[in-house]
């Protein structure tokens, strides 16, 4: 997996930082945050907080010290343990677009179905540059909505086998996800999680394990619904990681600064983080985030923006400062209606972003289209371009003596060139970044092999994936136990 | 003018620079540069350099001394003195593309004329993100070679009151380039430079000035041709700043390692400089940088990729330790034949890449397509856009109390919106960057308006910025010299 080893890119000052940091308290204090569920309302009255009605009021050392109780770093494993992914430090997990409901190929544009999920989620088991598929890939409208968690937790579990990400929605919804993460991994680590210890896959330290990760959604602002409580509850009690995100477009469900916006994404976030950590100490977490504006004349979501890469740069910082591992929004975020150059700049810009702000989780890395409402495999395609190119990107240069290369230069002298320079020859199959996707090729090579654009290529590119595309190996048993789960829940669900 | 206060992104450690250092010390020392030009070759000599036929052995120390000479910031004027700026400090300079031979409009690509040379200036005039227009902004094939200079720098004189860059490619164009910068300002201001101070138009300290840049391309690896040093010698002599610029593409002109092709551009460009200064001392430059690769299968060069923005950082990081504005190679740099998705993510990781390292002069920010061989207006409107997005992505975020608006918080409580927040209110027209370019638009909407994608609203953004250019006012007998003097130098010229 990627490690960001390059510097981050931190444009508040110590002031700044204090100064958000007193706006989140002063928040969760004065103002409190809404918690739609009794569990949860006990969980904190017990524990000294300022329940009123529904609102509660926090004791902001106390959300820091609960905070403190969930590990800096853990692992995230995968059935395939050559999968397992490493959450926090310099660490980035990339998972690919989630929860659309259109789905478009070339200029087709459709509700997506389940044949959609499935073909979204074997595009990341087969792209080396995802390292899971977020569920749902995209929505699946052609299958019952009370069961269709166990379509997804099923196709989940056999048509990849890089790590289980679902979001949360419900209290069954989690449970059935969570007996078939059991299911599938067939032992006992699911329920011992997080607090047996194993040494990560890159042979670094001993980490806290999950075997899953839930989304919950912020009902922003300061409120948690019944349905993500209850998502929150069981994930956080199974010893399941929960990413915790805050849904912010400033204007509409955040004010129209970003500073605003950043003192609300932690009051939430750090609110339910420290709810995660009363139910189970130690539960991992990851500090979600999720910030971009609205269009002001016409209210349309905006994305791929100049705030929402400056909240990536602070929300960053503002993360390592509480030590949590931290989810940016995305990925590769746009409004664009189409895969054109708005939505390959608007990408660039959010992924570049999340790189500089050294996030450590990035959903939607591949595949988002139209604000999120579109899945699109093309743009999967220009997307995974725009991640090589960043993982080359944030890859330091080495300057030792073999990189300064005086030999070259002495052998070359003045005028020449290096194209047979023996350090040329040496290292000419790896010395630079080589695109699959971009072009270099000549006018006249370019226009006698068709004047195709990236689009078209992209295309291309994707089905070819798909073409390599070998479904993992599973236990027959454990299948058959899946599949028998399934049928046993659609029956009792009344679908 | 635009200022970039952000902070910089610096990846290099204060070992790693020294280790660079060192790199491009030896380089002149040992292996020394070729002046192909008896002038160069005899003041270099005089100034104690060891000279052996036409390759100078440098002391790294006198080549410091003398680039500590040259003002770390200075003005360059325009004959419209609102247009006049500021080279160096945290200011950015942005020039449009220049120098391509091909021009292309929508799918129709041919060699370029003057008439899209003056088109091309013409939206720079118009653009107002854009300093100035880099001459020639595309190479006009219709006009006789040898006095082609003189087309071009009376286009600069009277389609533009922007400030004057040309290409340095000989004595005669330098001195003819100059004599018309003089006929255009009509003062003595352009033989006093750079010696008399002024104070800038943003009321910041009193700094050197210059009428016109002159932009000197190094012969790399280690060389300066005879053309290039008359212009180099021609501009310094007559105080008009020098941009010297190595063109690095590694593999061909440098090694295939970043660090020894930053050694290399520092080799090459520092003992530009101190020739320059040599010349005359305090002459305005600005070390200039243009780093990139070539794909080793084919040769063809390739922008916009992960060396490219790694070189720029580092470049940007060096040029502060030498205390000289700095010349980023680019601007919005891609290899794309065509004005599609990957012209737009090349274009963005370039462009950010330089706004993040810190560029003060920008050449290419604007209409740069097909690897600098196509100017497209197409493209120049696209990168007008990415340009106005970093301006805003580039301008530091409010943490004041106003801008963490606990007031908001306070009337939105739980689970409302701000949309009709008074906080909102008073805000909510500037708020937000709003795109002129990029849609938001819903589906249905964008359907209805005729689906068009980027590059067809971008064609329609710069007719529509051609339609509104209005040619700036030039004292009637000022044109008339102008037009004497091309007219005579013409028939000097034999053309």
């Amino acid at each position: 997996m990627f490690r960001n080893v390059m510097p981050r890119y931190e444009i508040l000052t110590d002031d700044a930082l204090q100064r958000i940091e007193r706006g989140w308290m002063r928040i969760v204090q004065e103002i409190g945050i809404a918690f739609d569920h009794p569990e949860a309302l006990e969980r904190l009255r017990d524990a000294g907080q300022v329940v009123d009605g529904d609102v509660v009021r926090f004791d902001p050392d106390f959300v820091l010290e609960h905070c403190a109780r969930a590990p800096s770093e853990f692992t995230l494993r995968a059935r395939n343990p050559a999968h397992s992914v490493h959450l926090g430090g310099d660490r980035m997990v990339f998972a690919g677009c989630a929860g659309m409901p259109f789905y478009r190929e070339g200029d087709i544009r459709r509700d997506a179905t389940l044949a959609d999920l499935e073909r979204m989620v074997r595009l990341v088991q087969a792209a080396p540059e995802l390292d899971l598929a977020a569920m749902p890939t995209v929505e699946p409208n052609d299958t019952p909505l009370d069961s269709r968690h166990l379509d997804l937790a099923l196709a989940a579990a056999t048509l990849t086998d890089k790590p289980f990400y679902f979001g949360a929605l419900s209290r069954e919804n989690v449970e059935d996800s969570i007996a078939m993460v059991r299911l599938t991994f067939g032992d006992t680590g699911v329920d011992r999680a997080p607090l047996a210890a194993a040494t990560d896959g890159a042979g670094g330290p001993s980490l806290p394990v999950t075997s899953s990760l839930f989304n919950i959604n912020v009902n922003s602002p300061l409120r948690y619904d019944e349905r993500m409580l209850e998502g929150l509850l069981a994930a956080a009690a199974a010893g399941q990681g929960c990413v915790v995100t805050p849904f912010l477009l400033m204007g509409a469900m955040a004010p129209v600064t970003t500073a605003a916006a950043l003192a609300q994404q932690l009051a939430e976030a750090l609110t339910g983080v420290a709810l995660a950590q009363l139910v189970r100490p130690g539960v991992p977490v990851v500090l979600g985030s999720f910030l971009s504006t609205i269009d002001m004349q016409s209210g349309s979501p905006a994305f791929g923006g100049p705030e929402s890469a400056k909240g990536l740069f602070a929300s960053g910082q503002l993360a390592r400062r509480y030590r949590l591992p931290w989810r940016s929004g995305g990925g590769g975020l746009t409004s664009s209606q189409t895969v054109d150059a708005q939505a390959a700049y608007e990408s660039q810009n959010t992924m570049t972003a999340a790189f500089l702000a050294g996030a450590n989780l990035l959903v939607h890395s591949a595949g988002w289209l139209e604000s999120g409402l579109v899945a699109s495999p093309d743009k999967f395609a220009l997307d995974l371009e725009i991640l090589r190119v960043l993982q080359a990107q944030f890859t330091p240069i080495g300057v030792e003596d073999e990189d300064l290369a005086f030999d070259a230069h002495q052998e070359v002298g003045q005028g020449g060139h290096f194209l047979g320079a023996a350090h040329t020859m040496t290292r000419f199959r790896t010395c630079f970044y080589r695109s699959p996707l971009s072009s270099t090729e000549n006018f006249e090579r370019w226009t006698a092999r068709g004047a195709r654009d990236t689009t078209a290529r992209a295309g291309e590119q994707w089905r070819a994936l798909l073409d390599g595309y070998e479904q993992p190996d599973l236990d027959v048993d454990i299948r058959g136990r899946l599949q028998e789960y399934v049928t046993r829940r659609r029956a009792e669900l009344g679908d």
